[in-house]
């Protein structure tokens, strides 16, 4: 490798950590080009080379623990060569002679011997990598291939065009790796149906983005398009249509196998015992019969906690999830649960005095959760879920995972403080509610917004593993939440990989507009910072 | 005609009045179907007729003044043949005999001896339109072509399927003509270009809810994308980029002659003084130099309201604007000047004493404004200019309009009383500023807000044309307008068609749901009200 030191002009940027109230100002041209998330260590040389589609390779390290076989990368690669060079004719292969200053390799190195390329990416998988160049290759080394994938996104957004179209690239090096592991994006599928195509997408901009969860909210009340093998009644009465609005298993297999061919885990979200309505019309006695006064009313609440139906359902439905989706966690929900329905109910009323509950029916809630998790827990799962569960108190496994989302700043700052105090592993959504929409610049606000704002002792801080941005669905469907997720996450997604000081929002807002534009050129219907233009402007209407 | 005394069921549906807060209640369903905006006068029978695509004709009647050398209407036939059976692979003339309860045609009988076929509508234009049927036939009677085009998509609008996915239509009356002759949606070139494909999507759009006014705010500050056959160097030097981001002579004809296919006058809008950044890019000494103290200081502020070259500009200009946009109006802008630029060049300060303006600067912009309005006067267009202009005295030709845009519910009831009492005419934006967004379900108080709620007279209240909803571009380009955009902008068609005691937000939502899946059925990006579904999602995507 060419020394760096002989390099012309070599500037190591620091990043400044200031605040900055209010909008960002665009005249700010930022020193890191185009790269977003930051990387965590940067150094550029103002030297470019140039780089061409015809000759340019992507290739396996001859060293790499990865080699032909491993489908994930050449994925990657393919991916990675169209996005840099779309219009490109040749094969790739043209053996020309290389111009001295001409960028003509990228070598990905996968440095463990176990390269986990056929795996499913966890939790505490390794995405860190570096990323070096001399004037005619570069290298990319990343212990397992989900380093390697950020690298490969990081790489294609060193490129750039000269005045003639021409694609360069500057000397680089850079060490990268993420600050928090649960970098999430939840869709709603339950609200309005999404297309495959449209969660597709949005995966294809997670990775741009180096998110690595996607949290599945994938039933509730409005409908349930969750095609279950062992009780196919469930979508058959509660989809929106049983046909057309629903996921299949091989739809789920297909959406699992391409986010891990980008480093995304697929994490479902089966939310009970509330959030419930459209499960109760393919299951007969699942859902609690309101009463009004001394008579069933008609409508139902959250599910009936007291009869062992419920529970030997729960189990069967619950060991084909943890069949279905590979990841080590499943989402379990419990929140906003309404007890109004409860307390109308005769036969609850008889429960609750016989399990000397009170009038106490979070305690109820809790019986119910907590013999749910030990279902969950005999499939080998470990759960996540939403606040409320943790703030009733209920027993919880110490790997649960605790889904903050309530309050304002600083009551969600406060519950991260409790919940780590407690000893729990948490991540936050509070801020990052992308269904809520302002007029405006609102990427800052979400920009600032920091996990590890809240009061506590480095170990607390520890026990805070990511967050999600959150995409409700009441409003959102396949027309709009494209333009409405991105660049907005983006702003989260830099949050949670960007080292913490990188806050300076002027600099973000130079970056960010490159960045949108490019998931722009790459087919992503992502939405303007402010006025502006794109050379190449979304078509796809 | 089949008598409808008859018919076994008749029922004359009335619109209540009611005003309703909060959101609507989705369960609402209007016994009108999925008609938007909904027609002035509707009597349904309970009779359904089948409707077969494989034998149904659209053609003149006999006694139409609009022959077959109408390529407008042919051109609406075939699109709304198109909307109504989109799936049909015969040719339409399968002459088969006829089921004895089977609509089989609709004959369009333009009424008056000019139908306008060739013309271009104006803002007097007769859009009214009649509707009737009997079991085999329907009729659509119009004194002008502008009306049929109306009663099209009314028609349109009264197919439904049945369960077996069979189209049918009740036998029905409609009698019906827009509230106000001013029904405008205004987009922003300047602050993002818009590709044409995205600029006839929203005329689509636009003529499925009876929208006439296509108000081009086509250059400001940002960019000039008007590329001027007099002045080339106006979008040479001010547009975004010179090839990709303009609008040639050949674009603006198509657009113009595809809005007036719908029925759409397209009303450009060159807006000076202020908001003419991009002009002064290709345009030397047309902009104010400002100075910092007793030297240039390098930037520009409003036209230079005192070189005879300025006037010689507008005069070309304009010139051709006139020429190259059929209507009959042009709109001026004159809305935002900031005198900071004007009163630190004491070229200006020396006009100024000159024509003892004293310091009162609104003075000088009026100075301008008037030279402009004989500008334009002497090119024999009218003006719309915006409410700053009669705010500052300007002396304004008695057939000008006035466009409202500033202030608080109050504040804009006021100015429109005042404009009225003034004896102008005037169109309202300010509750329709459709940029502007906020969660939840902000269609309905566009949908509450009524041009005419101001205290007035009879006589003042005719004064008001109408009104426009306004797409800024600060945060939209061709990502998110579209969805942005519609269904949003049909609660302002509505307001503006419909009776003005159609406030009904419940059996609004009802259709309104319905007639956004149906814009979305037809290509529209038309996003959702709330939770729910479309039998066909989109999947533009």
């Amino acid at each position: 490798m060419l020394p760096f030191a002989i390099v012309s002009l070599l500037v190591t940027v620091s990043q400044g950590c200031g605040r900055h109230s209010g909008d960002p100002d665009t005249a700010v041209e930022s020193s890191y080009g185009s790269l977003w998330p930051l990387p965590q260590k940067v150094r550029f040389s103002s030297l470019s080379l140039k780089i061409r589609g015809s000759s340019f390779q992507i290739r396996d390290a001859d060293e790499s623990s990865a080699g032909p076989s491993c489908s994930l990368l050449k994925n990657a690669y393919r991916r990675y060569y169209e996005y840099m060079f779309p219009n490109e004719r040749t094969n790739g292969h043209t053996n020309v002679f290389a111009d001295p200053s001409e960028l003509s390799q990228l070598h990905v190195w996968i440095t463990s011997s176990d390269s986990e390329c056929d795996g499913y990416p966890v939790v505490t998988s390794d995405e860190s990598y570096e990323l070096s160049m001399n004037q005619t290759y570069a290298v990319l080394k990343a212990p397992k291939v989900w380093g390697a994938l950020r690298g490969l996104e990081t790489f294609s957004q060193l490129l750039y065009e000269d005045e003639y179209g021409a694609r360069n690239i500057n000397l680089t090096e850079i060490s990268d790796f993420p600050r928090f592991q649960h970098r999430g994006v939840l869709l709603d599928t339950s609200r309005h149906f999404l297309p495959i195509k449209v969660i597709l997408a949005n995966l294809e901009a997670m990775t741009m983005n180096k998110f690595n969860v996607f949290h599945w909210h994938i039933v509730d009340d409005p409908s349930f398009p969750y095609l279950s093998r062992t009780f196919p009644q469930l979508s058959q009465m509660g989809a929106y249509h049983p046909y057309t609005h629903v996921y299949t298993p091989a739809d789920v297999k297909m959406i699992i196998e391409f986010a891990r061919l980008r480093g995304i885990r697929v994490v479902p979200e089966f939310d009970t015992p509330g959030h419930t309505q459209s499960w109760g019309k393919g299951q007969k006695d699942l859902l609690t019969p309101c009463y009004s006064g001394p008579t069933p009313s008609g409508t139902f609440g959250p599910v009936n906690p007291i009869l062992n139906t419920t529970y030997d359902f729960m189990n069967l439905l619950f060991k084909e999830v943890s069949e279905v989706f590979p990841d080590a966690y499943v989402h379990l929900g419990g929140d906003e649960v309404d007890f109004k329905c409860w307390k109308s109910n005769p036969d609850i009323t008889k429960f609750m005095e016989q399990h000397s509950f009170g009038d106490d029916y979070s305690k109820l809630e809790s019986f119910y959760i907590q013999k749910l998790l030990d279902i969950v827990t005999s499939t080998q799962k470990g759960y996540m879920i939403w606040q409320e569960v943790f703030d009733n108190g209920v027993k919880l496994k110490p790997d649960t995972l605790i889904h903050v989302w309530k309050g304002n700043q600083q009551q969600y700052q406060n519950e991260m403080a409790k919940i780590t105090l407690s000893g729990y592993k948490t991540f936050l959504s509070t801020p990052w509610y992308l269904n809520r929409i302002s007029y405006g610049q609102d990427w800052t606000s979400l920009y600032r917004a920091d996990p590890h704002n809240f009061t506590g002792t480095d170990d607390q801080k520890k026990l805070v593993i990511g967050g999600e941005a959150c995409m409700w669905g009441e409003y959102v469907d396949s027309t709009n939440l494209m333009p409405r997720m991105w660049p907005r996450a983006s702003a989260v997604g830099e949050r949670l990989w960007s080292a913490k000081d990188v806050t300076n929002v002027n600099d973000a807002y130079s970056r960010l507009s490159k960045h949108r534009c490019r998931m722009v050129e790459r087919g992503i219907q992502a939405q303007s910072l402010f006025s502006s233009f794109c050379r190449h402007e979304y078509k796809g209407i």
